[in-house]
């Protein structure tokens, strides 16, 4: 088994650097120096109040200096991974907040063996020094069911704690009644985890073995063993499993709360790294049974990096979905079933045709330098437009035809080709709202071309359909100037999308799918241009022009 | 190979359940019904001003949901895993937000062809039905020194995209003003990311394989190809090979900045998640250059639930360190060399002497229940007194000599032991500041014992060190109210802590380490309470007691 990967300078600093970097990227916190010591660079601020300090060993980021802030820790001591920090740094944290005038120092402490020494020893040597201090205890672990003689595990949960505490040490209360909140608070709070994964102290191997598939319940934050092993579940099931033991009356470390059902009112919600183990992949709930003054304490502002932006909102019954603006729906467009639908109807079945005809050839070509569909896709639009024309009106207004269209190819379609097709018809269709001349279906494809480029990101010599259809609109746009024979210029701009697409055949790919595919590979047209040319031609055979 | 645990209820609707939780978990944040579309509860707010719709395929979260609030998005429409959202989604967010009474919408997207193509579809329906709308594009991908045509990929820059338009449009700025901005303002950032192993999504293999002990270089977010695979590298290594290449001029796709060295002022940091790729281990770095103004950008207050407590300081030049305070050395004690001294040295040389003595006997009674170190800690607290004697004046102050013995033991006793130890003299030292009779000596050790049960969690009866501690201290405490013969209430004490010691034979264990052994395997007595009953004997006979 490989030691695994992690991304640090040295095992030896990387505690010390985690602790450089947060203070580094934050304004609002300084080091001690000599000690692995965060503290608010603030302090002055805390004159007259009480200072909060927690900490414990590291490995559970952003717990804990990221809790650091006004309105939350004063200061954070780490430890090393995993291992409770040393009674000298406590204590010089103790000292520090007590000479820049604080009136008491609580200790916010989660229920470790050597957490409570070496804050307990700090404590009594602050306070064999003349420092008013105290420790609040934090064992929120709903894990065991009968726990030893060590108590509960302090998790997650210390996190409200912290906050708790920050907002009544923000108002200016006194140490003993900040004491009093806490122990009353504390029992309302409790945690459950699971786990997927094992971690890893940097520098060892995994903490344990997770076969695949498996998850345990109960783990405790250092890869402490949990109390059931099980295959993995749905997340539903998950929850429920772990509401439910949380709430087991027969369980001595359970919450207090109605079982599961359950008319719960849920006040807030956070969800994200707050309290982790290295890289275990997993997750821990954790409840806490509130009042109004809790929650006002638990909305209270705070500076500390890692605490969320909440809203203030009693999230339980809520309204969590707006309506959408309607869609107009394409029988609200009031097609009008002008003498120009007489036109329109014999143009989109020789498209249509033409289209179904040349799929295997075009799918061919897209064999050599896609995925092979392209014919399939041009096919499923052509019969998409035959469905249609044989179940709707087809709109004498060409605005509302290309309207139409382009939402028949955004949806039957699919694909890149059918958001360009039908980018191409939405661009294009507000340009023949009022008027339908020859100048204006060349400026309405002129328009719809530029959307395609514009969004698309190619350019004509980039091998892609463009390179048919972009002389063939220049070509178009000559009505604009010399208004004379349409089918002339028609014509015309049918010839020039013919050799554009046959021009592909020596342009290397610079866009779509066939740009992975290296250019002496390519040497037929591409099928994108050469869909385009078919199509101008049937339209302008549908139109009565001439065939080849 | 197997596909990846992940804690979900079904690959369908994974994408959907995460929408619903967020929105579930913030009261700013509601769903547009039918849709995956994250959009302000406080629309009403928007009016008048322009709305900003971002979004993209998920997992890629927080993005783009976490940055919907006041001061950020109106609205993020999310695909699929990795897939751009559908068009129709995206019109209906617009539409929606359209009739809201915004003065226009714009569309921040990140430059991936589908998402051009879908969101460039539903800007184009958009503004066919009459509504102002614009989009800006960010490509911030650093990694290719010659982007292909399609350009360099949109990364977490886009976050900072994201910033800058909601404090715009939050001030008032018309979209044309926004779009300006941005568009200037988009040239300044860049971004590069590193990737440590492959990601899966929902239901699938992994995308990619990397070898143990390999990392990639210029990764996308969707585990598309980097630049570069090498052998992993300290973190130093692999941000300078990232700077240096995210700012390397032969790049076309460079950063424009001074080289490393370097002299940049640095701003303001962020770390965190912000922009991920599903479990993807790894981590990129985004530099944006900045003036006052975009700073000032930077800096306004947002609701969105993922934007993080930053503070408003410029980072590079600050005080990052704090002088702890003072310590008092032990020389600072001035202890005086009184008469007492003289009675104190032969009891320290008389402990010391029993514990290096019965070392062995210790550490064997521990083997059977223990790390079989017990009588190896005592030693070496031994050790650190001789050698204080040696070097230093032993106080005749009974509090300043409890105060420097805990000290010795705190740091050169080591484990729970030292910690107890420690704790049990600096609770006692105060209690013999002003005068030290017998009865002072049993309060001091009747407090130190306290604060060893309070900390440690154990009580009388766990099989701990207490067992021989609290009896003899209940003798002692007799000479509070009778003060007679002090040696014999200390015979008398010594006896009970022998007798406390030898009765653990029968008790199981509930604290300290061993109680991590089946009961029955424990049939000798505590190390722990034989060190203290010999402790007390050794006392008892340097002051003149009788032997056995």
């Amino acid at each position: 088994m490989e030691v695994p990967k992690k991304l640090l300078n040295s095992v030896e600093r990387c505690v010390d650097e985690a602790l450089e970097g947060i203070v580094c990227s934050n304004g609002g916190l300084v080091l001690l120096k000599g000690h692995r010591v965060v503290l608010r660079s603030d302090l002055e601020l805390l004159k007259g109040k009480v200072a909060l300090l927690s900490g414990g060993g590291s490995g559970h980021e952003p717990a804990h200096a990221g809790y650091v802030g006004r309105g939350m820790l004063s200061g954070a001591v780490a430890g090393s991974v995993f291992a409770s920090p040393p009674p000298g740094s406590i204590l010089a944290a103790i000292m520090t907040l007590w000479q820049s005038g604080v009136s008491g120092v609580l200790l916010l402490v989660k229920n470790y063996t050597g957490d409570r020494l070496n804050f307990g020893l700090a404590a009594e040597q602050a306070r064999a020094q003349g420092v008013s201090v105290d420790m609040v205890i934090v064992a929120d672990d709903c894990a065991f069911t009968q726990p030893s003689k060590a108590g509960r595990r302090g998790l997650c949960g210390t996190v409200f704690i912290h906050k708790l505490a920050g907002a009544l040490a923000e108002e200016g209360c006194a140490l003993d009644v900040i004491v009093a909140q806490l122990t009353k608070a504390k029992k309302s709070v409790g945690t459950l985890g699971v786990s997927l994964s094992p971690c890893s102290v940097p520098g060892c191997l995994p903490s344990f073995q997770l076969p695949p598939g498996d998850m345990e319940l109960g783990l405790g934050i250092h890869g402490e063993p949990g109390i059931k092993r099980s295959k993995m579940a749905s997340a539903d099931e998950v929850v429920k499993t772990m509401i439910d033991h949380m709430t087991d009356p027969s369980s001595q470390s359970h919450l207090p709360l109605k079982s599961a059902g359950r008319g719960v009112v849920v006040a807030r919600v956070m969800s994200g790294s707050f309290m982790s183990s290295l890289e275990m992949a997993g997750v821990s709930l954790t409840l806490m049974r509130v009042d109004e003054e809790i929650l006002r304490l638990f909305d209270a502002k705070t500076t500390a990096p890692a605490w969320p932006n909440l809203s203030s909102v009693i999230l339980s019954g809520r309204t969590m979905y707006v309506e959408p603006a309607e869609r107009p729906a394409a029988s609200e467009t009031k097609p009008n079933q002008g003498p120009l639908s007489l036109v329109i109807r014999p143009v989109l079945e020789s498209v249509c045709k033409v289209l179904l005809q040349r799929q295997e050839e075009l799918n061919a070509l897209d064999r050599a330098a896609g995925d092979g569909d392209c014919g399939s896709t041009h096919a499923l639009a052509a019969n998409a437009i035959q469905d249609w024309m044989q179940t709707s009106t087809v709109p004498g207004n060409p605005c509302l035809l290309l309207t139409a269209l382009a939402r028949l190819v955004e949806e039957k379609m699919g694909g890149s080709s059918g958001a360009l097709y039908s980018l191409f018809l939405t661009a294009a269709a507000p340009k023949l709202r009022e008027s339908w001349s020859g100048a204006d279906w060349a400026k309405a494809l002129q328009a719809g071309t530029e959307a395609m480029k514009r969004y698309g990101g190619a350019e004509p010599g980039d091998r892609t359909m463009l390179d048919a259809l972009c002389p063939a609109v220049e070509e178009l746009m000559k009505l604009l100037t010399a208004p004379g024979d349409h089918m002339a210029v028609l014509q015309a701009a049918v010839e020039k999308a013919e050799l554009g697409a046959e021009s592909t055949r020596d342009l290397t790919a610079k866009a779509g799918r066939a740009s992975y595919i290296a250019s002496e590979r390519l040497t037929k047209p591409d099928p994108g241009a050469v869909a385009v040319a078919a199509i101008f031609r049937a339209v302008f055979e549908a139109l009565g022009g001439k065939s080849h």
